[in-house]
């Protein structure tokens, strides 16, 4: 066979020759068996991981993934099967919506992302290079610049609106930090949805749409969520809310407020900047010190982006529970801060001495509005004289800057800590917030022309149209006679593909292993028997379960624990860590009786069930995941 | 609506509200239909192309693509559909082969490349650049590297192989002359497996079931293809082939040679390695000139890659036909030279001319066996005293080389012309040759332990091994007692998606527009009502051929022609254009007598059928293509 192989004549005459022949006697080996079975799964476990700590780490120990560098990882088999099935519940609902998928570039140009003016926003974090003959490109971490770019060149007619676009892909940022493997990666998947409409209400129409198939898609995980107003950020527009997996164990980076009155939904980056008096729960201040450095006050420091000013925020220390302080809050009435510098002392005195020429130093202070207000004086006139902290600033010679109390535009104290459980609510002020670390999962953003006006992207209203003008984005320039040139209001929403896996990860393993909702586990279920005799019986199992004639219903995604060389407790034990959500265990009481023994460890379900009943009391079971 | 969406709390249980009572109220739009309509597919035409002139400019033309930069597309819903079949097409035949399928990173380190010494080799090809860090990062145009690396660091133990693990992925290549669209683009979607095995017979042995799986998968096309021995190049490896395609139109990059005798397929570039007499057809020497510049004899010129040599190819330009040089041919006697170069004898002079210190300048003569003999030693005292040409080399003043006019290792006559149709087989030498332009779709390569030496990529074989060793490659370092450490023999075989969509288009497509195999058509069949009266018709022929319960076949994949503003004429047309391979008319016929008309353009098929025979005759024809 081989020498046939390597030298024989191989055109195609010959090539249908040789597979006749194989086909009839076999002689090549016959085909994988039809059934899924676990021993032939590639799931190489990392051996180091011994007693992992973290989800993240579950997943790296399970084999659903490796880690190749900071941020980047290859998808194993498991773990692809659980991103296959998060792409095939995206397409379920993105189909409902009537959005066409596509697949944009991964690889786009400076030159458009300078016309978007995002270029030096995105600045670091874009993986900028360039080809042999100079151009420079880089590798989009989201692509409005390139679909409103395409869609300027392909005017939709106005009948062809609402036009939904979306594509899962990779995606690239290179972040300042990649961390918790899967929740903050340079190479991420990501499902990404463009809505184009013609005028703003259809525009706002179609958020809603889209806001009502993304509950539905979260709804499928059968874990609690969250839709939180967010903050639009770099990508522009006005309306955007963030949909949160909540973590009982506090992995995320996201902290989001819940009003059990008025049901107010937030970021804490947005509840700040609504600048609404927080009411503290029980604030108890205690009689403040005369001496602002030592008395009952606390000081967090901060630093500008360019370094040449160093930010004092006072508090008061006497809050209960202690209060840190909300670096959205501080940025909101002073942008320019960078709340990413470690020792921000330090790198004021290393960069101030060197640079001295260039800017001068300076110092601000931020108040809050628990700060003891007859100490405020005293703080002022403290810096002016520099008669602290053992004038440790002597060599830069700072200025010091007028000191922020009020927010600029309402006038208010100012509130810049961290809100907790039990403070009032800042929208309806009756309700109690509860605050939960949670994982932003998805994005939507009302964008209106933000992307359509600097790439000219139009369409043309038929002249009939009888629509209240002030609904559109008129196009300066109108062509003659031939309709109305409005500019497409678009909306771009997110779902992180990557990111669900890892907070799901996060938010259902347990010490025995992972634990996915049905509509994402790598399978529904695992027939193990519990020796080898019993394997025929495992498939007999298997093929009832995976027929959809005898039910009449959808197949269960199920495979065979085959592993010969495992006792029965070692492959409960791995299908328990793979986090396959139920097991059938084939017994000898089922040669003897024709029962099985069905378990599901998240619902604490243990049942021994008869053949004929199986099927049934599997999908009820399935059902409830 | 509006401004509930704006501004309304949005509490999960808010969410929830909302969601029932759009639920019950249809408040927010109904779901979209659940059949394919036409009029939601979003495939922008390229309104410059009126008459595309070649098979790429079609899929421009009908918004299948769209070209962003060079060699950089974007794939619209309609060619995304094609793409999606393709893989679904992999998919089954890998999952055959007992394939495991993986998602390796894009991102790739240059220290891993450099590890096997592709970082040099694969020179300006690769797209490089750094993060933020200064890593040394690459987008990987494949991924041996990665997955044994990956391999290394998982061990797979010895019962767990074969292993075999597949991705179908974006791959990246910076192209130095990007073109053909799909045919050598810069970022594609390539399905490529890896394989690894104990022993060499049993790689060899897995080869020859991948080459079986891949004729399958051409199969399924219905297009003739060929297979055919290759070039390892950079990959490495001792064995390949490569599946191509041959088209018709002469598009392709590829010349492919089969003997109608002993079968014998071959890229050109191989054919000339193997050094065999090619015995040119009818080849008829006229009485040569005395002047070798002025005579029968034409001459073709090179440079190396370091510009130093200036290279004449000589050859008698008596053949019948005219034969062109074989660029593989002359690199296989002298691999230095550098074929892309437009002008090598400007280039030569440039270059010499400025950097006469660096590297002496040098002339050489490649002689093919049609040179004339007696011609030979005019032809290099000519050059040696410079008395041709009018001297234009004087100002480099190079040295000649000597004449290669025999193969440095068979001291055969040289043979570096191209082979044509009729020419006698270079194995069998009874057989003549059909030489036919091809593209490339798939490359399988034996690669042994060409990454597994370098990454220490291992196996341990059980102790009671009992084979013969001379089939392992030992690692030099054995454990102790443990078993034997030996090198994994891999195997690594792409396919190329992108390019098959290409390579399809260009073989099927006519005047009318693009013409798929049933296999990947963005649907298989179109209804098209004759006006709007007829839609419910054509939603009942839609049902009946979509579903499966009626026929107990497989549901067909359909889609209706619903375009409300388009006659019958433009219907069918755009059906046509986009390549859907059959369609059914419904007419004032349906309604009166119950019958409607199929239509197969491509084997001009156009009947009459009855609903009731709808589904058969339409699967008959599917059948077909």
């Amino acid at each position: 066979m081989m020498r046939a192989v390597a030298c024989a004549p191989s055109s195609r005459t010959f090539c249908r020759a040789l597979r006749t022949a194989s086909r009839n006697v076999h002689s090549l080996s016959a085909p994988a068996s039809h059934r899924n079975l676990l021993s032939k799964i590639w799931a190489p476990g990392s051996p180091k991981l011994h007693n992992p700590t973290n989800a993240m780490d579950h997943l790296l120990k399970f084999g659903f993934l490796y880690q190749t560098a900071s941020g980047v990882f290859h998808m194993l088999p498991m773990g692809l099967r659980v991103q296959q099935k998060l792409e095939a519940l995206m397409d379920k609902y993105m189909s409902r919506l009537g959005a066409c998928k596509v697949g944009l570039s991964s690889i786009s140009s400076q030159t458009l992302w300078a016309k978007s003016g995002r270029l030096s926003l995105g600045g670091s974090e874009l993986f900028k290079f360039q080809d042999r003959r100079g151009h420079r490109l880089l590798l989009s971490p989201t692509h409005e610049e390139e679909i409103t770019s395409l869609l300027s060149n392909f005017s939709p007619k106005a009948d062809r609106l609402p036009l939904r676009l979306y594509q899962i892909s990779r995606k690239y940022r290179d972040e300042k930090r990649p961390r918790q493997r899967l929740l903050r990666a340079r190479e991420f998947l990501m499902k990404d949805l463009y809505t184009f409409d013609s005028s703003k209400s259809l525009a706002l129409a179609t958020y809603a749409e889209v806001r009502e198939i993304y509950a539905r898609i979260f709804d499928e995980l059968k874990l609690p969520y969250l839709v939180a107003e967010a903050d639009s950020g770099n990508i522009g527009g006005s309306l955007s809310h963030e949909y949160h997996l909540p973590t009982p164990g506090g992995e995320g980076e996201d902290f989001v407020i819940t009003c059990n009155k008025c049901g107010y939904t937030a970021n804490e980056e947005v509840v700040a900047r609504n600048d609404i008096p927080s009411g503290y729960a029980s604030v108890e201040v205690d009689s403040p010190s005369q001496n602002v450095i030592d008395g009952a006050v606390d000081c967090w420091y901060g630093i500008t982006k360019d370094k040449s000013t160093l930010v004092y925020v006072w508090f008061t220390s006497n809050l209960k529970p202690k209060r840190e302080v909300n670096t959205h809050a501080i940025k909101d009435v002073f942008p320019d801060l960078d709340s990413s510098i470690e020792d921000p002392k330090a790198a004021f005195m290393a960069f101030n001495t060197q640079n001295r020429a260039e800017k001068s130093p300076k110092l601000l202070n931020i108040v809050d509005g628990t700060f003891p207000s007859h100490l405020l004086e005293k703080l002022e006139s403290t810096f002016e004289t520099f008669d602290w902290e053992d004038a440790i600033y002597e060599p830069v010679k700072p200025k010091v800057l007028s000191t922020i109390s009020r927010h600029p535009v309402t006038q208010r104290p100012l509130n810049v800590l961290r809100i907790q459980d039990g403070d009032s609510c800042a929208r309806c002020t009756d309700g109690k917030v509860k605050v939960q670390k949670a994982i932003e999962v998805g994005h939507t953003f009302h964008l209106g022309t933000r992307y359509s006006k600097p790439f000219s992207a139009m369409v043309t209203l038929p002249e009939s149209s009888q629509a209240d003008m002030k609904d559109f984005d008129l196009h300066a320039k109108q062509k003659g006679g031939r309709g109305t040139n409005v500019y497409l209001q678009m909306g771009c929403h997110g779902i992180g593909v990557s990111r669900i896996i890892g907070a799901v990860a996060c938010i259902l393993r347990n010490d025995e292993g992972l634990n996915w909702p049905r509509i994402i586990a790598p399978f529904e279920l695992a027939v193990i028997p519990s020796n080898m005799d019993l394997i025929k019986g495992a498939e007999r199992i298997y093929d009832i379960l995976t027929s959809s004639q005898a039910s009449g219903q959808a197949p269960i995604d199920a495979i065979i624990s085959d592993q010969s060389s495992h006792l029965l407790g070692r492959k409960i034990k791995d299908v328990m860590a793979y986090g396959i959500p139920v097991f059938v265990i084939v017994g000898n009481r089922y040669t003897v009786e024709g029962i099985c023994e069905v378990e599901c460890p998240r619902l604490k379900v243990k049942e021994i069930v008869s053949v004929a009943e199986l099927s049934g009391c599997v999908r009820s079971i399935l059902d409830r995941l």
